[in-house]
């Protein structure tokens, strides 16, 4: 080793020791008589002290030192005499005797620091100056241990890692496949899987019982923000379970994660169906850190001649505690909020209930205080509070009313990064209908099981109305993993892809493997993909998932840094086949 | 849980529980009055009894169940009357009560057992129903345990896992690439990584110091036996190390395998340069089972009149203790041996040092009973022993009579899959000159230091001499790792692009990033990269890494279980601008 210590390690206990420390000039000050350098390596950082007193020679050289040069220096650790508390070296540097300069360094492009100077793009160009931030490389250990403690906990469950293959076959369904030409059978390609899902159930049918795999998946879809083409799944699979077990499992694992990462115990996970997810947030992906319900108004607000509420499907509010004294510059901005195209809404009508106990509404022109009061009464508003209501096609403003109530949770300050609320839902339709195809899809994929009792739906032409085995992770509003109970009857997985609009010899040709697989004693299976990035992200405290990957890619799917992707050689385009 | 018990865990002290199992019908005996089932899964074996005279019904469904079929059982424990004690679960039966068929099976298309009727290709076409096999399962597991194994070691000497994209970019140096075309940047590709060599080198410049990560790699070839084109790495990189170093903390993490997956404590790991592994075992990865070092005979052979090996760049031979009684036929068997165009030697000699102490050899015509007495000398051999000699071309002839030194320790047991001899192999030539391309090419790759006392050469245009700081580990003659000391300094980095036939402009345009990197400070790096697959079928004392791959490729390239790869959509093709 060039080193006898890093540079996060040394202690008052070890004043008088002579260490050698490797690391980079993280900053460098020059006080005539003596130079300081804060050397760093992943570990922390440790002072140096040059003295131009006792050694004029080395403390000159020290000064030329720029910054993000690569030392090794040998010297005695002293106490300081001035400590900086705030970091575990901070009571001793090192009276520096040897120097080496094992690299110099250009400067560097941006600051090396938590906030640094540097935008996205130039940070992306020069990745591997941006993971030297602290806070980044935070992020990437972040995630080393979170798989670390996904790992352990599923060792500890009797879950086998197995890697399945990443050159696979395309199929049509789902997302756009990444494709790779083949050489050896040219017009041939494989493509890169979306997800494992069809080796992992015949994991099952193999008989492994219980399968797990941090495994990159493949998606070529345009890229919407912090979307990334390859990204990371936590994908499990387990046999002769009911989704109840699969349930308590995976809660398991991330109270597990919250524990042991984040020192969190997260005592309840509660339930909720699709169904009322929909009802009281608008959204299959509820942030639960606050509760502010939907409530349905229609019946209250009907026939008194307000033509907006009287003609929509659905009227529906919250209620913001303490918002009442809300101004009219306050109303006006949540009014715009709701008017933004992506949300759609086409008004808000608000009602106050004062402290005094009176109702303030902005349809006072049809709604009396009886009535006013009546509506305060549906939401249990107590003075102080403000009710805000949108009203029009269900779907729609089920959505912008959710849009809303995220709004106020943020404004409300009850979306902290740093408190964590989970959630199951579950029941989700099996089936969801698209307009433009005019077919139905899977809501999850085609392999997921429908709900028994549901069933007799498939044949009855209520395809929409089918509940599926599903469920989704939810945490903090974001949706972090899902699963199902899986199909494992040949029959039924037959009848689910010509429901999906496949011919049998599409079905057969395409995934003639599983159904064959399940012809050869197919256990009942279960299980559920988390999205490791989005994850880490989440307990890392951040939105963005792209500090939690060490080599992210851009909105356009590039990697700057690298220049991929890139043209080829003819040579090689001949070797396979192709041409562009 | 549709079980209570998996069939691997009642024993004795079990009798009179009443549990629920799930499994597959592994055997099934009906006696006429008892039928027996041996219920399977990943845990075990259960044996069920149905009896006709207490419960005929349940008899009847019993008898009527086939192999492979899925069961859920319940029933009290017994013991059994003919105990089978080799198996854990062998003193007791379930005297089922309640059986539920939960899926059928056809007819497998071969016998799930260790020694299956089935052949390679039905195998790999039906490979979920291989894996049922408990031989090629128990491969996976100890693949799983090895990963795990592998991840405590290096977790606990502070490597950091981290991943590295897949979706990179192509380079012509090294094997051929795997491309993606990319929808997004029409008329560029992506490459499929060979192993994330640029990238480990970019995170020891962020400074993370010790990574690694157990990973995908492809390489698009034509596969040799027991190639795959997608394989798995154990890669690893440290900064501010020597090559020691890493030597050492490599050999750590393979002395840990090795006690904690097959209990094996490893003393000693020999280092031996490339230079003696060539001269003593004409290979640089020579299986030190055993002994059995080769000879140089040139000077005790020379000026008899024997023109052979008069003209011969090299005499060189090997001992085998004990063989002197081998008969014509088994000699005979070993020249046809040699003289195999795949080793191409011309001729074997041999000498038998006879019991008495009188030595017989096939060249007896130019060689006196004096000469042959230096012979055996040089060997120190003993009366019993076989001497076998080769001549010709240095290279080749090394080469040849290192097949042959494994022949005959496989003739003579000393290759025992259960015995372990690990080595190092250091100091390899950096760059290896290519007849046929009429240039050098990196014997390693790229980025390998030269010695720093061999530099010199470069300048020299030594080339074939120059020595670089580059190891392999070597276990049973398989070369299971290998790796090196990197350079860290750019106009080295661009010295060596450019004796590799670079001109600036290619190197700056595939490897720009890496050589820019370096002028920010790159740290002294060294690292590894162990072939998974290779290592594991290795632990597993087999010889095919393909049953250490849960779903491995054919020799084509091919996966016949789902048929990849294969044509994809025109609509696809055109969405990607390319064309067949």
């Amino acid at each position: 080793m060039l080193r006898t210590h890093t540079c996060g390690e040394l202690r008052i206990a070890d004043v008088s020791k002579t260490p050698t420390l490797c690391g980079w000039v993280h900053k460098s000050r020059d006080l005539g008589g003596m130079t300081f350098i804060d050397l760093r390596d992943r570990y922390g950082i440790t002072q140096l002290a040059f003295n131009m007193e006792t050694n004029p020679a080395l403390c000159e050289r020290a000064r030329k030192i720029g910054r993000e040069f690569v030392l090794k220096v040998t010297g005695k650790v002293i106490e300081r005499s001035s400590k900086n508390l705030n970091i575990p070296t901070g009571e001793v540097e090192i009276e520096v005797t040897e120097l080496v300069v094992l690299n110099e360094s250009q400067t560097p492009p941006f600051t090396i620091e938590e906030n640094t100077d540097g935008g996205d793009d130039i940070r992306m160009k020069y990745r591997y100056l941006d993971l030297r931030r602290s806070n980044v490389r935070a992020n990437i250990q972040l995630r080393h241990k979170m798989a670390q403690q996904t790992r352990s906990y599923l060792d500890s469950k009797e879950f086998i890692e197995v890697e399945t293959p990443v050159l696979i076959k395309s199929t049509p369904e789902g997302a756009r496949d990444f494709v790779v030409p083949s050489r050896m059978n040219q017009g041939e390609f494989y493509a890169l899987p979306q997800s494992p899902q069809t080796f992992k159930q015949l994991l099952m049918v193999s008989g492994f019982d219980r399968y797990y795999q941090i495994v990159k998946c493949f998606r070529d879809e345009d890229l919407r923000a912090d979307r990334q083409p390859e990204f990371t799944q936590i994908d499990c699979e387990m046999s002769f379970v009911e989704q109840e077990d699969v349930l308590n499992m995976f809660e398991g694992l991330v109270k597990h994660l919250f524990k042991n990462v984040k020192g969190i115990d997260i005592d309840i996970m509660p339930r909720m169906s699709y169904a009322d997810a929909m009802k009281y947030y608008g959204c299959d992906k509820p942030d639960t850190r606050f509760e502010m319900k939907f409530v349905g108004l229609n019946d209250v607000t009907k026939s008194k001649n307000f033509k907006v509420f009287d003609d929509a499907e659905l009227v529906v509010g919250i209620c913001a505690k303490g918002c009442s004294e809300y101004t009219r510059k306050q109303l006006d901005e949540l009014t715009e909020f709701v008017k933004r195209p992506q949300i759609g809404a086409t008004g808000l009508v608000y009602a106050k209930v004062n402290l005094d106990g009176t109702i303030k509404s902005s349809v006072d022109k049809f709604y009396d205080a009886n009535d006013l009061q009546k509506w305060a009464a549906k939401f249990d508003a107590k003075p102080g509070d403000l009710i805000l209501i949108l009203a029009g096609n269900a779907d729609k403003t089920r959505k912008a009313l959710s849009e809303l109530r995220l709004e106020m949770g943020t404004r409300l300050g009850f979306r902290d990064q740093s408190k964590f609320s989970c959630l199951w839902v579950t029941d989700f339709p099996l089936l969801e209908f698209n307009e433009e195809e005019n077919r139905y899809f899977a809501m999850h994929h085609p392999f997921t099981s429908p709900k028994p009792e549901d069933i007799y739906l498939l044949d009855d032409n209520k395809l929409g109305e089918v509940r599926a085995n599903a469920y989704d992770m939810v945490i903090n509003g974001v949706e972090v993993g899902g699963g199902s109970v899986r199909i494992f009857n040949k029959d039924l997985q037959k009848k689910m892809f010509s429901i999906l609009g496949f011919t049998d010899e599409e079905a057969q040709s395409q995934f003639g493997f599983l159904m064959n697989a399940f012809e050869f004693g197919a256990p009942p299976h279960a299980g559920i993909a988390f999205g490791f990035d989005r994850l880490c992200s989440l307990f890392g405290g951040e939105n963005s998932i792209r500090d939690f990957i060490a080599f992210p890619k851009n909105n356009s799917g590039r990697d700057t840094m690298i220049d991929a992707p890139s043209a080829i050689d003819e040579k090689q385009l001949k070797e396979l086949g192709i041409k562009i």
